[in-house]
């Protein structure tokens, strides 16, 4: 079994003039290569944990599988760092298409926002979902995180993404890669057949196009950081339907889109 | 001429109770697209900011080039998202190899921690480089990059990384991927070959493998992080002779390898 953190000795410390040495908790990182049918996929570097969910997540939200009864077999091998997946419907049409940019060079940026093929074709439309929160459910599902998030406290290099209701965290993943960390929230659910579409995604990171696209893969309304969103995120965010809440820092924060699910702004 | 950010109306601020609207600055990013001799080779989202250094530093760092002087033509279509690059030696059997995993399924994790074909061919071993730092040298270079972060301080969106010598800071970019900030500095370098084993590189973000790489591919044997190190990116540090230090704050820092290279640590 791999280990998310592993100790290093003889760290040299230096702090207000004293040089010593020290050991330090490190997070690791490990590549994990996703074949499916045989062939390499993908390689991720990954914090070693949750494996199974993570593979899952990632072959869901890449469009390779619509449904998680389209994976015939997957297995793990960990310590050699291998997931094999039997996926039904995998043709070499996808692969081609899989990474390749979704606009052509007649018509520049494309209106909805999309850059790749995979994630036009594997996104949801949120417009409609029953989710919404108030702002005191904001900042107090942001501070749970946070207290949550324990190998980041430890080690300052994790990501941290939670699956919450307006009761609090139903679940919480982390991963030194950004995507990761959501992916394995996303396979947990897959596997279990547990509904997204009322649930809350909390991030520590920034809202960039990538995971807002990673949000509305999963399914979830609204995404919370206390972090900013970039440009394509939000507009993104306007086409998918999705709120996204940014700088929750203490009892301030930003919303860019959709702040009619926060109950406070609506105007009726 | 895209710009690096723009203002989004109508963002909703809560702070402490009272509802307000306002206008607020948000990092843009733009899809790149990269063409090698026609053929679609990778998407880049990015900041547009330096679009050309970024390409040549990619093309670079991806191994596509072993040098400068293997581009032959190279044109940015800006508003359309494209690069367009005419490169020599570049065959079939490479484009393969792009991004596939190192290490086979009997072997495992290979000694050296290259975890893809291109980081294996492209990174640099820096064991004797001419470059060495003070302690004080080391707190004034990560502030002084701080400093100039002038679009993260006002977005809290991006990345910066700095190209230093002792003397301070010779070059700082950004861009809301962590790549890209150091393609862009590595790029410019090329261009004008400028010398990079003198170099220090001032990161703002945590030293992953993937940025440990990208520093060995540089060519820099320091790099400086106010953030956490990962196990693999100190693993390849130890067997490509980069010294990296970690939470840099203040006046206090870890030095996780090669500490002979700060002045301080030498034991003769």
């Amino acid at each position: 079994m791999n280990s998310a953190t592993r100790e290093k000795e003889g760290v040299i410390r230096y702090e207000n003039g004293m040089i010593g040495e020290k050991t330090d908790l490190i997070v690791t990182e490990h590549p994990i290569t996703i074949k499916i049918n045989g062939e390499e996929f993908a390689t991720l570097v990954c914090t070693p944990e949750y494996i199974e969910d993570m593979a899952v997540g990632y072959l869901a939200s890449e469009g390779v599988i619509a449904g998680i009864d389209e994976i015939k077999n997957l297995w793990v091998q960990e310590e050699e760092g291998f997931v094999h997946a039997e996926v039904s419907r995998w043709s070499p049409l996808h692969r081609q298409l899989y990474s390749k940019r979704y606009v052509t060079s007649c018509c520049g940026a494309s209106r909805q926002g999309f850059v790749f093929f995979n994630d036009a074709k594997t996104a949801k439309h949120l417009h409609d979902v029953p989710v919404e929160l108030s702002f005191d459910d904001v900042f107090r599902l942001v501070k749970d995180m946070q207290e949550g998030a324990e190998i980041f406290s430890k080690t300052g290099g994790v990501h941290n993404a939670a699956l919450c209701d307006r009761n609090g965290i139903l679940l919480e993943r982390m991963d030194i890669g950004r995507h990761n960390a959501l992916d394995k929230l996303y396979g947990y659910c897959l596997k279990r057949d547990i509904p997204m579409n009322d649930k809350i995604i909390v991030f520590s990171g920034r809202i960039s196009s990538e995971i807002l696209l990673k949000v509305a893969k999963i399914g979830c309304g609204i995404i919370l950081s206390k972090s900013a969103p970039t440009g394509l995120a939000l507009e993104l965010a306007e086409n998918l339907g999705i709120t996204a809440v940014g700088f929750v820092r203490g009892s301030s924060c930003n919303v860019y889109t959709y702040p009619q699910r926060i109950i406070e702004c609506r105007r009726d």
